[in-house]
């Protein structure tokens, strides 16, 4: 089959490698019929992350399962499925508390799982599922075609998004704030409207992003950053700042926003990808009783309970794609991404 | 009037000093009943925080209100009242949101308050109170003897204790871990037994401590530290860690023990102020999705809530009150607690 592989900086090639196969009993393999480029790939597309040597990438895609080991019961060859951005058995006690990227478990796609060998990554033509029952989520109904991009974010986007906001703590009249105009940040605030919040301010310099911001929910953009984005965060919100501010990029400069745009008491839940380990300012979140939750987004947990809006279109998280390409242009997808020109690439296999 | 003076590192000193007096319209003099040595007072007695010029010292008192202004509706002459560990007028934005330690009007004692002048530190006869009908709470009947140790804990370590479960999150059957076993450790314990919480694992060295806990509820008594500490907790809870850990002593190894001992999912609630700012590791809280939250304890939004179980003897965060000295003996009173002789000593002036 056809995957793609990560060769260094700049240098992604969609490659003939070998067809993945059962190995465990509870594995299964899974026909891609969407994947995509997430922002966290272009932290090695660009070298930040180092690639030592090529490798398997992409870890977002739904598909139709192929073919199914003997131990799996829950999911049936011809399903269509979502997968989450990692593997799980959604049985041991991380994942029965709703910590499933912690499974005592799983694992990542483009890696070894720990007992059944290799996971391919999911920008390619099909994919080994380690813990199949636990890890995928089966549509009653084979979806349409337009329902495709909304069911692939909740492979990682719309549930990361959503993490953010449980994490802050959104709930009915929240005031919010979101750092980061991305996919992510741009589910974050779908996230934030469903949940109830009365205020989402969007942090955001991008005209197209602001307006889709606003499509989904946004009530006020921000276009200042530093000082004067905190300044205007407060003006906005009562003179004190946001319930909840949502940390959806990562650096050490977005999280400084995002704890500095918090009320007193307020709370920052973040899901960006610390990017080099910014540290935090414990003084500062101690002086104002500012907390900080979040991490990487349990999204299996979530899957269920967002499927029905995305399948119903009361959500439309799927517009984040603004860019559809067949595999064979993954390297165009990077680029597009990487330079801005697209939020978010959707590949087709 | 008396009132304690610290001039420098372990030189604490009981002075003739100046009479307060009314200057707000809504403040109030009150004759002080029951004061106590905090363990953030030892800061400065040990010279980590410097002192560069002497001055008033201590924040948690219990009193008799002797004196009104014009503009106080709430409180009466004669009320026995509880003070806070600061002023707050419980009407701004953020008193209303809960973190009356945020008050936009509020200060702190010992310091300048914003409008009226000084207000006096609490180790001391007398003290005026800014923003009486704000800060204060009366008790409908005057206290017995016996219910006054119990009372001043309302004005910090109880409130305190309480606000690190609150902050994490205790509830009916939470694991908890309470690092830190002076008596604001020790009265997270009461708080997480009040809660629900089902497991209370108290980390300490301490044979009196350890009992004390084990009376206020604690089930488990973890006398490692370090990795050590971490391997036992995890040990004793599912080998994950805890639901919740309330920090309450503010180093860099204590809060490193907190975020450690909590499970994949867990929450660090945090009270004890950090102690020359150790930063958080944010990589290992987003790997984990460990949060953190708490910050300088709102205990004036507590006060009402804990006082029934108070007085009825419910709870008896009194307890920790192990020595008892007159006012005159205030010097005694600090080297005792930095000695670790004493929990917590208790001056009557």
């Amino acid at each position: 089959m056809r995957a793609t592989v990560i060769h260094g900086e700049r240098d992604i090639r969609l490659e003939d490698v070998a067809d993945p196969v059962l190995s465990t009993g509870g594995d299964a393999i899974v026909k891609v019929v969407a994947a995509c480029v997430c922002g966290s790939d272009l932290w090695p597309y660009r070298g930040v992350t180092p690639t030592n040597e090529p490798h398997r990438i992409g870890h977002e895609f739904v598909g139709i399962v192929q073919e199914i080991g003997p131990d799996v019961a829950r999911i049936a060859v011809g399903d269509f499925v979502i997968a989450p951005f990692y593997d799980c058995d959604n049985t041991c006690i991380n994942c029965r508390n709703g910590v499933s990227t912690s499974c005592l478990a799983g694992g990542w796609w483009g890696s070894h799982d720990k007992i059944g060998g290799f996971a391919d990554g999911a920008q390619g033509e099909l994919v080994r599922v380690p813990h199949a029952d636990g890890t995928l989520v089966a549509t009653e109904q084979m979806p349409t075609a337009e329902q495709i991009p909304g069911l692939l974010t909740l492979a990682d986007v719309m549930g990361t998004g959503h993490h953010a906001a449980v994490s802050a703590g959104v709930t009915t009249g929240s005031s919010v704030v979101v750092v980061g105009d991305g996919a992510v940040g741009l589910c974050a605030v779908i996230a934030s409207k469903r949940l109830g919040a009365s205020r989402i301010v969007m942090m955001s310099r991008n005209p197209e992003r602001q307006a889709l911001a606003r499509e989904f929910g946004a009530t006020d953009i921000i276009e200042q950053r530093g000082d004067d984005g905190v300044e205007r965060i407060r003006e906005l919100l009562d003179g004190i700042g946001a319930d909840c501010v949502l940390e959806c990029v990562g650096t050490k400069e977005s999280m400084d926003q995002a704890i500095r745009g918090a009320r007193p008491g307020g709370m920052v839940g973040y899901v960006g990808a610390p990017n080099g380990g910014p540290e935090l300012p414990v003084r500062s979140l101690f002086n104002r009783n500012v907390g900080v939750n979040g991490g990487v987004a349990s999204v299996r947990g979530y899957i269920e309970e967002l499927l029905p809006d995305v399948l119903s279109g009361a959500i439309e998280p799927g517009r984040v794609f603004d860019l559809e390409l067949p595999l064979t242009d993954v390297a165009e997808a990077y680029a597009a991404m990487d330079e801005r020109r697209a939020i978010k690439v959707l590949l087709r296999p």
